[in-house]
């Protein structure tokens, strides 16, 4: 079986966002600086059809390894985006037409929605049974040999690590403090008992962390 | 006059120390991963009278900064240790006869106590009017041209830094998740948005933060 995976990037005081999070301001106050490291490297703007960008970096080579391997995604609605209930227009995504997933996406939500099929062989689905149900779906697609993601927002990610799904954490420490906002991390004494570090990589101000699971 | 500086390693999860701290186990379960980095150093290791250690890494340097310059500490009692009330043979602090530090400090304690003078010109003042009459103490024992360290324990240190009264933050974020147990970070806004981050270092397996106190 394939593993579970999350790669999040958090600020040094634990956040996945800033305060003040709305459609406009995803991320929050200040929330962006926690991708700063991402935004700097090829393999994140390539992912985003985006030009340019530093190459060969410690950073860049853990960005290219964030989606490789993986076969499903799973994320909340916070990191999807837009409004509920859906409207007749819906969102679609942050991503434009083709986003950088090309495999199936399961949307956490409250609010059912027929599948949306993008270019490039990324589908979203809408989930409406909760957190399980939605990576039991999201290892099928993935099949055997194949791992599965999990994405944002911070109460999708914490939900699962919380309930020790997750195999492979990626943890990329930001230098700045957000104060407040989206909390990812602290009030998880499990998380920090089932899992050994991996590696740890000093990136161009940033420190890339892998945590892999220890523990039933 | 002087700056308020505080040097302090913090879980990736913005902990000081983890869960079940005691007299026998101060830095609680796992905390003592905290400090590892330093332990390594010969800056660390010659100030505790050791032997050995690494010499001119990113480590070392940042390791020996910081005492140098300081004229005066302030800490908590969980910092300090031991029992109170102080009884008939009182705790004399962790670090034998001759303590690492060489000037005055400033024990925060609800319990009075004589000043208690070591060898090496370490004085341990225990102060009962609680963190600013401390501080205050501290910057006349400075004096004008020397700086004032605030210690932990994490009670302490949170205060000051949710006062805003901490100059220089130098943050030693490791790579260990405790998941519980004394918390430096989170849920402080003020430190998020009056300071800025005035340099990043990536030692081995930490991560080096300094921030610089803009606003007040």
């Amino acid at each position: 079986m394939g593993r579970v995976r999350a790669s999040l990037s958090v600020s040094a005081d634990g956040y996945m966002a800033g305060p003040g999070q709305s459609v406009e301001d995803p991320l929050g106050v200040g929330g962006r600086a926690l991708h700063e490291w991402a935004f700097r490297t090829r393999a994140f703007r390539g992912l985003h059809d985006l030009d340019g960008g530093d190459a060969g970096t410690v950073d860049d080579r853990v960005a290219a390894e964030h989606l490789v391997g993986v076969g499903a995604t799973v994320m909340g609605r916070h990191m999807f985006g837009g409004e509920v209930p859906w409207g007749d227009d819906p969102w679609r995504g942050w991503w434009g037409d083709d986003p950088p997933y090309h495999h199936p996406v399961y949307v956490l939500t409250r609010h059912a929605r027929p599948p949306l099929a993008m270019r490039g062989g990324t589908t979203f689905h809408f989930v409406t049974d909760g957190p399980e149900a939605a990576l039991a779906m999201a290892r099928e697609a993935a099949g055997p040999d194949r791992d599965v993601s999990v994405g944002g927002g911070a109460r999708t990610a914490r939900w699962y690590l919380a309930a020790g799904l997750v195999d492979v954490l990626d943890l990329h420490v930001a230098p700045v403090l957000l104060g407040d906002g989206a909390r990812l991390l602290g009030g998880l004494p499990d998380l920090a008992a089932g899992y050994r570090v991996d590696r740890v990589l000093g990136g161009e101000g940033v420190m890339h962390v892998r945590y892999v699971r220890t523990a039933g």
